[in-house]
Formats: C-alpha cells, structure tokens, sequence
C-alpha cells in the first residue's frame, strides 16, 4: 500500500493544498463512503454539499471557493489530478505472470514476442504476430494474420478474426469481436448473396474496446478505429467506418458502414449514426441520437433526427406539450371560425353557441 | 414424463376446475398448438377467442367469465400458476454430472464447493471461491478472487472479472461480461487518461443475467445488482450503478454510471437511462425511453425525454399529426392577417386576395 | 490469384463492357482506392464524380449513362454483379483444415458429419448431431441434442444452448448465444419466478446471425429465423418470435417475445419491435424505429412510434419547429386576444397596440 501526504500529492499532480498537508491519504473513496486516510474528489457541483459531512482525509477539487470540512487539493484539472492520483495510490489492474502456457494452441508460424503471458486455452493461428509484453487472456482466438502490438491486454474470450491489425497499448474487454464480416449481401431475386468481406478492421495505438462489441471487417476499406479512441460495452461499429482519434463512444452506440468520424468526438450512450455520412472533429452527439446527415467540425446535437443540440434541447422537450398546442390550435380555430363567420354574416350571437345554448 | 389428473393440478395451484376435473395433464403448450394431455394458458385477451377451438385438454384462466370448449382451471394468478405447472410437468433445465473437469483449470488456491459440475476448459483464478452445487460450464473464466455463492448457473463463455461477488442461486447466462473496467477517463490535453476502477461488481441472489449483457465495475463503489432482479439480452449497466431488488431490465436497457434505481422497477426493451440520476421504487419506463431526471416512486413513464406514461403516450403519438399541425397554423395566420389589415386599412377586400386576384 | 478481362468478367456477370473489353481485372478496390488491375463499383451515386478521377481498370455501373475515365462493365443489378465478381476474384473465406482436434470435447453419443473441422476447445455434448462440412472454431459450445446441418460456419465461442436446430449453410459469428431461455417469469408476491422455457431455436438454412447476438428460445413455442434471413451483430430477438425467410436485420435491432414478422422485410439498425404484433411480408422498418402495432404487407415506416415512411420523415422532422410552433401559437392566441376584446369592447385601437404605442 502507498501513503503519501496530501502535500505531496499536491506536489505529485501540481496542485495547491488548503488545509493540513501532513494528512497521510493511502487510498480513494467516494465523499459518501471515504474515512480516514482516504482522499475523495468532488466529481459533480451536485455532490457540493458533501464536503461539509464527508470523513475523507482530504478532498481534491477545481477552485477553492467551496467550503469544507476537510483539507482541500485544488487542482486546475481535479478529474486529471484525481486519476494520477488513482494511479499512484491503487495502480492499473496487475496481471498474474504464466508465461506462455501449454495449454495455448500456437501456431509455429505464430510469432509471440517477449515477456507476454499466453493464458490457457488461448489460440494464435498462423502467421499472427503477437508483439511484446502482452497479456491474452483464456479462450481468446486470435485468427491467422492477426498483428498486435506491444502492451496488449486482451481479455478473455476476445474474438479477433483474421488479418486484422492492433496497436500497442490496446485494451479489448472480454467477449468482443473484431473483424467479424461486414453486413453486406446483394439482393437478387429475393435471394441475399453474401458479399466477401475483404477489408480488414485497424485498431490503432492505446484504443481500449469494451465487453461484447463487435466490430465489422471493411467491404473493401479497412475498418479503423483511431489512436487513444475509447469504446464502451455492445458497440456495434459497420463495415468500413473510421472512427477518428481519441474519441469516446459510451456503451451501445452504432454506428453503420462507410462513415468517417473525425477526432475527439464524443457519442453518448445508444446513439446510432447512419452509413456513408461524414462526421467532423470534435462533435458531441447525445445519448440516443439518431444522426442521418454529415456533421461538421465542432458541433453539439441531439435527439432523432439528430439537430443542434440547443435548439434540440428545447425542440424535444417540448414534445410533452404537444397535446397542449393541439388544444390551443383547436381553440384558436373555433375564435377564428367565430370571427369569420361574424365577419361574413355578422350576427349578434356566434354559430357554435346558438347550436349548444339552444339544442 | 409427470401426468396430473386438471383437478390435481387445481389442488397444486390453489384453483379451481370448470369442467371435467378427472382430464389428465403431462404437457403445457400454446392454445393454437395443444392437442390431447396438454394445459394451455389464456396469456393475453386477444387470444380469448381461441378457447373455442383449441384442442387443449384443459386452459389456464384469471376469470370463469369466458366461455371455452374445454374444461378450465381458474387461478387468481393465472400467470403464477402456469408458471407452478410448467415446473410441476417439466422441471427447469437439468444439468449433466460432470463433477470437475480434469480439463478445467482451477487454481491451487481456490475453493470448489461440493457437487459442483466444473466443465472442461473452464479457468478458476487463484483466491476465487465457489460455494456449493454451482454448474460452471465450458470456457468460462472466474478471474482473482472471485467469490460464487451456492448453486449458481454459468453458462458457457461467462467472464467474470477478479473481485466479482456473485450470490446464490445467481443464473448468468451466454457471453456475458461481469466487472470489466468502468468506461473512466481523464482527458487531458486531448488524450484519455484510463482511471483505475477499484471498485468491485456485486450480483445478489436469485440475480438473472442474460447472453451478452456487460455489467461494468464501479470507479471507487460496486455497481449492484440487487436481489432477485432479472436483467435480459444485451444490456449494459454502468460503473457504480445500483440496480434495486426485484427489477425487471428487458433486453437492450442501458444504464450509465453512478445512477440508483430502487426495487420492483420495470424498464422496457432499449430504454437508456443517464449516469448520476436516482429512480425510486416501483418505477416503470417503457421501451425505448430516455430517462434524464430522477424518477419518483411509482411513476410510470415513457418516450425520450421520458415523462409521464399518460401525458407521453398522447404526446409522442401526436408527432405524426405535426403536418397538420404546421398547416392549421398557416391556415389560422392568413386568417388573422387578413382580420388584422381588416381591422387596421378596413379595406373592403381583405390585401391577400387583392394580390392574388389581380395580378 | 485469379485475373480476368474485363470482357469475361462481363460475360461472366452478363453485362456488357463500354470502352476496352481486354483490360486485365484481378481484384476489386473502391474507386477512392483502386489501382491498375482492380475493378471498382460505384455503390452510391454521391460517389459518381469519383469515376473521372478513378485509377481503377474498370468500373461497374448500372447505367451507361455516367462519364467515366475507365472502362465500364454495365449490369442491370450492378451490386450483384459486384458481388458475383468479388466471389471469382477474391473468394469466401477459406477455412484451415484441421479435421477434428484432440483437444476438442465430443460425446461418445454425439454424431459428427464427414469432413467437418472441429477446432480446439469445442464442446459437443451429448446428443448433438453435426451435419457434413461444418467447421466449428474454439471454444464454440453445442448443447445436448443439438442439430446443425451441412456445411455450417460457427465462429470462435458461438454457445448453442441444448435441443435448438441450425439447418445448412448456416453461418454464426464470434459470441452469439442461441438459444438462452426467455425472458419469461411469474411475479408473485413482488418474485419473479421463472418459468421453464421448453421451446428451442430453429435457425434454417442459409441464415447468418451477427457477432454478439442473443437469440431466446421459446416459452412453449419455439423462436424461428427464416430460411435465407441475415442478422447483423448485436441483435437481441425474444422468446416465441419468428422471424420469416429473407428478412435483413441490422445491427442493435431488438424484437420482444411472441412476435411475427414476414419474409423480405428490412429492420433497420436499433430499431425495435415490442412482442405480441404480426409484422407482413415485405415490410421495411426504419433505423431506431420503434414498433408497437401490426403492420401490414409492404409498409415502410419509421419512427418512435413508427408511423408511415412518407408522413413519418416530414412529422419527425419537423419537431425541430417545435418551438417556433408554439411561439406561431402564443401570437395567434396574443392576436386574437386583441381581436376578441376590440370585439366586446369595440374600442378603436385594440388594446395590445395601445400598450406598445403609447408607453
């Protein structure tokens, strides 16, 4: 276990203490749950309140206007300084060392590089290249061809077909497929005829690609999945889309073949993303959008049909009230027809009450 | 093959017969399928009109109001009681004796409860314990120091991350991924920073997970799945989420991180709900929803944005009528400006009919 | 490597060639990408300016109507003539043959057909019968009494739950489970109590189903996928429902228990479809549509709720005004607030105007 003093972690991120620096702080904790010597963060403003009851040893936040009752590590980038922290403190998670073992069926025209561990069960087929200091997980097949960089964590029951390119760096959670075939079929005579899927699926340097996605092999192109870009749980990226650098895709977003995405884009949960469109850099796309048109550089949208995400916000929140303007129309309908018809005809008392006051 | 007279079964279920109670019962089946020695079930009223002619031998009813050609077993929970008689006549799945595969891999310094049925090419980590009458079949792994309370179901190919606490009588099924890293990063500079997920994933008893779901394990707190919930296909649970006892999450649900949800909460198929909310108890959401505010108790709530079932299903069933909407507003704005330069000019001809009849 | 002329390919396809008939073809590229020797396809009209600039030897059109700087090989159905061509010069996947390993796990009761490849680490339990020519990857697991035809494709860790039926021809991709139980409980009491799902899975001949796919087997009744239907990854289908022959399900889609659906529809990615419905023939369903009545033979629709194609694209397109909708609204109602008082009142100037003219 490490402990360090809340001035050193302050040092350690570049950070400012308020309060006692000699607190010994040796693990994290929610506000909710931390004791002492446990250092909390305050992640969100509506958790604020917290700080005048946790019992955290101390609390990293972003300005040092809050008030607490703890000593405080104000930090220009808290959620940054909260991960060093996280990483001083607690570490990456630690992979057993096995070495490669026999049970793993490797093949001899495999390349296995140095200092990986190959757990049970695992299968490398011919011709792939595993690179250096990977860890592959039981179960997990990697199929002819495959190249992985170093640094690798895969696993188990991680499915990569054949020919497809990893990076170093890359985390692929357990149960994901990549490079599957793309969902192509000519239709002909009502008959789907399977199209042969000759791309291949690229994942890039430090990508991490989370539990039961399935990534499809490209038509022709390569299926990419950028540098440092992050995938969470049951994404399903199509045939021949490029995902560009160090974006984010929350858990359950699809997005279907042929479409770009530039970098730094973030895509909130569910949200699908049609084929054969553009997407800029840097474009926020909110939870369950539905995006059916190119979207350029820096744009926030929301709401299917996805739209600017200010108007959208108003837009789709006021569907609820769609009841209430059908009843305003209905109402303004009845004056107007009231008002035309007097106009018209001018009688004293309008149609629609001589016909309900004397039925 | 269990045979049961209709007036036994009533006896079982705490019903009671209309009809010939003296029929013998060995099998269920649907009423368009049953035949001679099967009991059917009336699921839903729009299929009342098939107790005219199914050749059940008996049916399952919630009311003796409905007219039938075959004798019928009346329950106060019809629904309850069919389920009583499926597992009277047919039992739940059986599973093999294998007793513990010589081809399962189970570390030195586990613990395998007795009559567990270990299959081949299973991995069991080192510290990981399992209670009694567990089937944990082929290719899954139990990472470190896992614990599995008594007479659990894994089906093939389960992963379940180091630190799991999974409880008893727990059926986690195909493909499923428990306790893979939270989606947590820091960005910095343009780069994700991957936050260390020290906490923990914990299934309660009676838990059913579906094929393919990936539960992810929380930042610093567990995400819970609380007691007799039953999560479908396909779903994804945020870090740190806590999902109440006795929910029902329909295939497809996903829910981000860091939200509650209290107990018996029904949640339709692909319905999303954001991270950091908090849903009461006996909350039900219907498919397909986005659920972006807390939810009180006992609100029933549908359509993205969510909001009350009642007000929703009026509203979003009226996107449809938009055109006419639009139109009745273009309609209504010519009327009024024509009535306004009336009320202004006094023209004798309103100036629109003016410009379109004398061009 | 297979090289053709653009003349036999041409006959080959039975289309016919504009421009030099004796280029060499010996593999298909986009038209982005393609270089001497490749023949591209022009898929998308938005791709045909692409066609001056190609490096292609040739491409594939449908029409001979588009300027080209290569040779064209025009077909009626250019995509299946694409399709046929890609299968000549590039071919399916070719699979290793490793016959049946040693280190796969066979039931003495099972029956495997002539020249299947069963790889390392399968399961096949007792019971099942494997037809001829399948290949079966690692860690794939085939329950009790399981039936699969000839020539079948199951990729790494597919799980087929017991008793289900796979016809010919039938490919599955990495970390699909079929045949998990239903989503079926009785809740008494505030518990859910399972009921034994005692119906299979019938997946016929020519179906492929996507990566990471859930598939349930049936209450009472069993869930089929017609004959020649595809599913892409990530599909989640309940228990009960059928699925008719030829049907394209992409990627995220999820139908409920109990439903029907016709053969040559098209569900588009994330949509979904609630149980209990019959959806016709030749139905397309648009993507994140969400389908909550029966729908007729031929229908396209979409939307949340799914309505009409045609008056669904402008009425969800149109939320977005929603707000300008209402502020239309709020000045109709302003306006003939003033008009209606200047009529009870009949006072010269109408009431608003006074207000804003004489402050």
């Amino acid at each position: 276990m490490v402990t360090k003093t809340l001035g050193e972690l302050a040092q350690y991120v570049g950070g400012r203490v308020l309060g006692d620096a000699n607190v010994k702080i040796s693990a994290a904790a929610t506000l909710g749950r931390a004791g002492t010597g446990d250092i909390s963060f305050l992640s969100n403003d509506k958790y604020e309140k917290q700080l005048l009851t946790t019992k955290a040893s101390a609390v990293i936040v972003g300005k040092d206007t809050v008030t607490a009752s703890t000593p405080l590590l104000v930090a220009d980038d808290p959620y940054y300084a909260f991960m060093q922290i996280m990483v001083l403190l607690h570490g990456h998670r630690k992979h057993k060392k096995v070495g490669i073992s026999p049970r793993a069926i490797i093949s001899d025209s495999a390349k296995v590089g140095a200092g990986c561990q190959i757990h049970d069960f695992v299968t490398i087929s011919d011709g792939a290249k595993i690179g250096d200091g990977c860890v592959i997980y039981p179960c997990t097949f990697i199929g002819e061809n495959v190249q992985i960089g170093n640094d690798c964590l895969l696993y188990p029951n991680v499915v990569i077909y054949e020919g497809c390119k990893i990076g170093s760096r890359v985390i692929i959670n357990s149960n994901a497929a990549i490079g599957e075939d793309g969902f192509g079929f000519a239709t002909h005579n009502g008959v789907h005829h399977k199209i042969p899927q000759i791309g291949s699926v690229i994942i890039e340097d430090d990508v991490e690609i989370g539990a039961c996605c399935g990534i499809e092999r490209g038509t022709l192109n390569d299926t990419i999945i950028g540098q440092g870009s992050k995938l969470g749980d049951l994404i399903a990226i199509g045939h021949g889309t490029r995902v560009g650098a160090h974006c984010l895709l929350v858990a359950q977003v699809g997005i279907a073949g042929s479409t770009t995405m530039g970098h730094h884009c973030i895509v909130g949960g569910q949200a699908g993303i049609v084929g054969h469109i553009a997407i800029g850099n840097q474009v926020a796309i909110g939870a369950q959008a539905g995006v059916i048109n190119n979207v350029a550089d820096g744009k926030v949208i929301l709401g299917a049909p996805a739209i600017d995400a200010n108007q959208g916000k108003r837009a789709y929140g006021m569907i609820q009230y769609l009841p209430e303007i059908k009843q305003s129309i209905r109402e303004l309908q009845g004056q107007m027809k009231q008002l035309l018809s007097g106009g018209e005809d001018k009688p004293s008392i309008p149609e629609d009450s001589q016909s309900s006051d004397k039925p």
